[in-house]
């Protein structure tokens, strides 16, 4: 068997610290892992002029899984939109064909003070928010600047994007979260518009085909707008929540946030054939980049979610979710999760425990 | 001087339980208002097979303001869209050119138990959302399910939508913005998502040109999934928020949810002239229907809007905000805010306490 091998997209801002420490984590599991570096976003910017220079496209197609760090830094904001770091991230969703993207939002036990929401309301926590990743408003042709052609506002300059959902895509991004809600509670909320919005009433008619497929599956529908007042009232009602890119990406912060403890939270974004990209949710945080006190775990649980899922090494996965237990049972934290009474660590200690804990 | 007149349309559900007090409120100011009484929503799809009838429309483009409860029940939820109840409200909207929502969430002190977030996290918030109501993707053509005519899913079924944001649409609803924030701590947060969909780019570039005229106000942009997960950290932080359409309909139900009160959250839909629609900012909550236990302060507050955005009389308006305080000090709560300790009443005390302390 050939050796596996992972593109190391490390990035911006606190990116390259706290891929340091997943990509030690991953070299003590005692694996053959062939890891080859490639700078993406504002760091491939400033080493080829391009945020998705095309070497690292390259690297990350041929490679079985990438593993991501984070984009983004203030020398960029001021770069057209077409070279800023974020425009990294979407071609690769584009180029690599990763339209489910996974994001659990979990709260430890121990860390349920972090938290805005009073403890009842989050401890526990256990959903999983899927978003399509690769469709609707997000590429949809046509979009730009023109003279409006026609409506109340004919002849004016106007802004314009178009939402789009092909049955197929929507069927593909289905399959994913009644699987996925098989695995679990077997649960699932499919969040629309469909009172406004013709791509999602197309949406929930073909979730609900779908949705004869498993019949296992409690399938629920809820208006957007609710859901993210149910996100805030009562999370602990969801299991998996399925969603458009738009929507996805707006309730995916949103639920990330109800934990309080985002430098906790991995993600995985799928293809077709499970080959995926891991990055941590939260992102490249560059007021606080360099200072070594940035939390290494959610990169550190995504390179978990992709032994899971891209390499089929589910045991090591669960060796590695396993160590990051043992380290907050420790009392370890770092600054973003850290409370009085536990052991403030910085982003190497935390890493070099983990690995420890093997 | 002509006396104002008020289309009431009190809906479905528990709209017209609530709708009543806030009649006997206004009655009880000792004005002279003309108050004309039409079926909307559910009932007026019953009444005349339409869920905003013609009369019902004429009545509201009359009227100086209409105080509007709330609708939607079960048995209308399977009519075809056109049909549905809330089809009442984007008719009334697009009608009435009600393009500048404005919705408060505010947490009275008194409440601050009821929020699932942590009292010092949201104990004296006082945000104003300000959702732009007319344009974007609930209304922008063309939209409906077609064979795609390109793309990666070229000849399949796909459900489409446009949003649309012309540039006097935009500065419309950025001057109503920055003309309240001139009225509260002058801080502006226009939410957009610049780094994805060409309509926000132009809205954030317009925004900012608007801001030129107010010099006084702070001018922040942010990106709606960054909002998102703000409202749930540090709430507080925001003074006025302006944005879509979309993006306004889940934020400002988020902002509602944060409170735990979103029975006592009023809301206004103003035109350029003024004229508005008041409603509470909950919906028909079909379940608790004719049970007499609905809390009307939410559509009294309404009424109070009214009188101050629309009728010119805003220190009637003040007398039924402070009226509204002073039940809560009095420690009257409906079951939806109730605590113990308390003294719970139903709709109809709630609503003489209100009169009572005027
Ligand atoms: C950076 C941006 C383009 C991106 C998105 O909107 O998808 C980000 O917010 C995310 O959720 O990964
Ligand atoms: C009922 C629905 C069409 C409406 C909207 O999406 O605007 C509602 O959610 C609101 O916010 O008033």
């Amino acid at each position: 068997q050939e050796k596996m091998k992972i593109a190391i997209l490390p990035g911006d801002g606190i990116g390259p610290e706290i891929v340091e420490q997943a990509v030690n984590v991953l070299q003590a599991l005692g694996e053959k892992f062939e890891l080859e570096t490639a700078p993406v976003g504002g760091a491939g910017y400033a080493a080829h002029g391009h945020p998705l220079p095309d070497g690292t496209l390259k690297l990350a197609k041929e490679a079985d899984a990438v593993l991501f760090g984070a984009v983004g830094d203030y020398q960029y904001d001021s770069l057209e939109r077409s070279l800023r770091p974020e425009q990294a991230i979407l071609g690769l969703r584009k180029n690599l064909g990763l339209f489910a993207n996974l994001r659990p939002a979990i709260l430890y036990p121990e860390l349920a003070g972090a938290s805005t929401l009073k403890p009842e309301v989050v401890s526990g926590l256990d959903i999983l928010i899927i978003r399509e990743l690769t469709g609707d408003i997000y590429f949809g042709q046509p979009r730009g600047v023109r003279t409006a052609p026609d409506g109340a506002f004919k002849g004016e300059r106007e802004g314009f994007d178009t939402m789009r959902y092909a049955e197929s895509e929507i069927r593909r991004i289905a399959h994913v979260a009644f699987q996925a809600a098989q695995k679990r509670d077997k649960r699932l909320t499919s969040v629309d518009k469909a009172n406004v919005l013709e791509t999602f009433q197309f949406w929930k008619d073909i979730v609900t085909e779908v949705h004869k497929d498993y019949p296992d599956v409690a399938l629920e529908h809820m208006y957007v707008d609710n859901a993210a007042m149910q996100l805030v009232r009562a999370p602990k009602k969801f299991d998996v929540i399925v969603t458009g890119n738009m929507f996805g990406d707006i309730l995916s912060d949103a639920a990330a946030m109800l934990t309080g403890s985002i430098g906790m939270l991995p993600s995985a974004s799928l293809d077709a054939n499970n080959k995926g990209l891991y990055e941590p949710s939260h992102g490249s945080a560059p007021d606080i980049a360099g200072k070594g006190i940035a939390n290494p775990l959610a990169t550190i649980l995504s390179a978990a979610m992709m032994l899971r899922f891209s390499l089929d090494k589910a045991e090591q996965a669960e060796r590695i979710e396993n160590a990051v237990k043992q380290v907050l049972a420790q009392g370890l934290r770092t600054a973003d999760i850290y409370e009085a009474g536990t052991t403030k660590v910085g982003t190497k200690e935390m890493g070099a425990a983990v690995v420890k804990a093997l």
